[in-house]
């Protein structure tokens, strides 16, 4: 029996710091509702969807809680997880949690996976937290690990009414492990929330190759490891940074099936045709037959290329 | 002191089986001579360059052993290495190899770096060997596994007159694992050559993208890993096969420097800054500060997926 599951990459334009989180629910639920409209069952949402990309800025203390949900949902969040349900359609959406663990306060870029039930399915912490703690000379300030611990959940897998979902956010899908490590716990589907500044400071001759190399490891992550991706952007210019859309559906031939157009508020959709995957992996990844775990053991033993170089 | 190599990929086109040895060095001669005349300082030829593709047919015991190299150089591929030592330039070949290991005949798909004084720098044995030993129904036949043992010296990468090279062939460039293995261990440069059928029986709704499927995990694999590309190819009507062109040079960035038109005797060459990989190192890929080693740890523990999912 075929098996479709129609995917929804439900782009965002910028959320200002100055919006209300109930303001950006509501845009969240309206695109909610446009995908549902649309057929999608299952639908993305960006990283960090609910605020502004605070990283980009050094902030007080006490500035900082109102920008993490401390509970997912919350009172505020809860309309799109009603949302849900009323429309019989799932979600994926990327937010800053704040989380109290043995007493002590900890904080992780993450993303959470709802069924159509309206009720959680799945929770990722972003594993490759990319940028610094303090702003570096000559660089785009960027300070994702400032505000977030590395993701401390590895890269789980979810059910979802007979799919299997992996989950990963922004940096994660520019390093081919991401998709080699869900698609060996069994994805099928990877839905990808991201927020790309167009222009970094230490990088301005690389300025055009942005969306590139958005696609790129993203296509190149679909066909090597036979997966659907659907990835959302935050996109325009949020509180002064211009970050980058093309929010996608990837299939596992590594084409894009369907891309956004803009840099506001979009939904692209497409139905994913998920016995593609095994049609891709019978050309040329029967990765069973043909991986050969027992000769990796660089990519588990060392994080770099040696400092030093000797030739075998 | 800024740092550049000038590439060649050296593209053929077919070599039928009724082709001499002697005439298809002289080939070669030619391709390397045009690749020193535009600067070229080290160049690469495709896969198996020295005989037709033979895993197309199931062959007699018999028959085979003149399809290997038993030595290389050897009295008729004696001339190319004298041509590279004549014309100061460096190159990589792929070759069958025959060999004695404790008085038993072992073979391999093989690779062999040659510098520019005409001698050996380093040697390959294809790591992903697709295929099967005997004809499956449904499938174009490919006899590999039939012709070549795996692999034994995994991704070693060598000292070229101070750059370091990696290589690699045909299908191991469908894998993310190649790439970063060989980046792992010190690669800046990696060589690849390949023979690929545009048409697979098995496949024919996937034809189309044989050419996107030959340079998608070339373009991410140096993207992903800061690498220089050249990669060669056998191309065109080879003994009533069509294999696919498209060699190329591909930057850290992961563009298409150069590529080949024709499914002929070709040469692309480009100048390679080998400066541009510390470059693109810096804007995404500091390796050692956010790479997660130790949590990617099923790759080298499984194969492929688990035939039975449990959601965590």
């Amino acid at each position: 029996m075929a098996r479709w599951l129609t995917l929804a990459a439900c782009q965002t334009g910028p959320v200002q710091r100055a919006s209300t989180r109930a303001h950006t629910v509501a845009r969240l639920v309206a695109l909610l509702e446009q995908a549902a409209s649309a057929g999608a069952e299952l639908a993305v949402f960006p990283e960090l969807a609910l605020t502004t990309f605070f990283p980009r800025w050094v902030l007080q203390p006490a500035e900082i809680d109102a920008l993490y949900e401390a509970e997912m949902p919350g009172p505020v969040t809860q309309p799109l997880y009603d949302a849900a349900r009323r429309l019989g359609i799932g979600f994926a959406i990327g937010f800053a949690e704040r989380v109290m663990v043995d007493g002590k306060v900890r904080r992780f870029n993450s993303m959470e996976l709802v069924g159509p039930d309206g009720q959680r399915s799945g929770r990722y912490r972003k594993m490759h937290v990319p940028g610094s703690t303090e702003p570096e000379a000559g660089t785009t300030v960027h300070l994702e690990r400032r505000y977030f611990e590395p993701g401390d959940l590895g890269f789980p897998v979810f059910d979802y009414g007979g799919t299997r979902i992996g989950l990963a956010l922004c940096n994660d899908r520019r390093w081919p492990e991401t998709y080699r490590m869900l698609c060996l716990a069994g994805a099928e589907v990877v839905l990808i929330g991201y927020n790309t500044p167009q222009m970094l400071s230490e990088a301005p001759a690389l300025a055009h190759l942005r969306m590139f190399h958005n696609h790129l490891p993203m296509q190149a992550g679909a066909y090597q490891n036979t997966l659907w991706i659907a990835a959302a952007a935050k996109a325009g210019l949020e509180d002064g940074q211009a970050l980058i859309g093309g929010s996608c559906i990837v299939a596992p031939t590594g084409e894009i099936a369907a891309q956004a157009l803009s840099l506001d508020d979009e939904v692209v959709v497409h139905r994913a045709d998920l016995d593609l995957i095994a049609a891709c992996q019978a050309v040329n990844f029967d990765f069973a037959r043909y991986r050969r775990p027992n000769d990796y053991g660089l990519i588990v033993e060392r994080a770099g290329p040696p400092a030093a170089f000797t030739s075998p």
